[in-house]
C-alpha cells in the first residue's frame, strides 16, 4: 500500500515554506496545476488564484517569505483515490509583525499521477484579518 | 445501493430553512450532536458551537429568521461511508435588510444511522462581514 499524495505533498508545502527548500513541493505540482485560496488579497497578496507550476512555486515562495508554521492539527480528513479533503487548525508566526496566528480553514486537493492538480482553499477570513490587524474590527449585530 | 446520508440531509435542511419545515430535519439529527459554524458570532448569532438536537433546531430556526437560499453549487464533494465534505457556493437573501450575498463554504459531516453527528462549517468570513455590512473594510497591505 502505497502512501497517499495528500501526506508527500503537506511534507513537501511544509518544507518549501518553513526551510524554503522547495525541490520536493516542484516536483509534487502539475504543469498544469489550478490553485485559489479564497481571501482578501488587497490585505494578502499571497491569495487568489494561480494557474501552472511556475505561478503556484511563486505563490509559496511568497507565503515562506510572510509565515512560519508552528504547527498544524488535521481535525477532519477525508481521502479519496486521487483526492483529498481537510479541516485544519494552524499556529503561524506572521514574519513581518512576529505575531502569533492561529488560522482555521479547509482544503480540497485533486492529484494527478502523484502531483497536485487542483487546490481550494477556504479560510475563516474575518478571524484571520483581526489577528493580522492586532485589533477588532466592531461588528453591528445583524439581528 | 442507498442514497447517501447527505443529500437527504441537505434536502431537509433546505426545506427547514427556506420553507420553515422543520419535521424532516429533526428525524435526521441526531440527539447528540455536535455542531460548529467558524465566524464572528457579533454579528452573527447563529454561528458558533451548539451541542444537542434542541439547541441544533434552535439554531436552524434562528438561520430561517435570517436568510432565504436562492442557490447553491456544490464545487467540490467527497464521500465517505458515514461522512461527508463538499465546498460550496451559496447565494442567499440576508432577511433584514434584503441584501443579496453570495457565500462560500466547506463543511464536514459525521453521521451515525443516518443522522447527523458533526457538522463543522469554515466560511470565508471577511468576503460575508462586507457584504452583510454593505461596504468594504479598508485593509493594510501585510506585505
Amino acid at each position: 500500500m502505497t502512501e497517499h499524495s495528500l501526506w508527500r505533498f503537506a511534507r513537501a508545502l511544509h518544507r518549501a515554506i518553513n526551510e524554503r527548500q522547495p525541490e520536493d513541493l516542484e516536483a509534487l505540482i502539475d504543469d498544469d496545476v489550478d490553485w485559489a485560496i479564497y481571501g482578501p488579497i488587497d490585505m494578502f497578496p499571497f491569495f487568489g488564484a494561480r494557474r501552472g507550476k511556475a505561478a503556484v512555486m511563486e505563490v509559496c515562495r511568497q507565503i515562506a517569505d510572510h509565515i512560519r508554521v508552528h504547527r498544524f492539527d488535521r481535525e477532519s480528513v477525508m481521502l479519496g483515490v486521487d483526492s483529498a479533503a481537510s479541516m485544519m487548525r494552524y499556529s503561524l508566526t506572521a514574519l513581518n509583525s512576529n505575531k502569533p496566528i492561529s488560522l482555521r480553514l479547509a482544503h480540497f486537493a485533486q492529484f494527478r499521477a502523484g502531483r497536485l492538480l487542483s487546490l481550494r482553499v477556504v479560510i475563516d477570513t474575518f478571524d484571520l484579518v483581526e489577528q493580522a490587524l492586532g485589533r477588532s474590527i466592531h461588528l453591528p449585530q445583524i439581528a
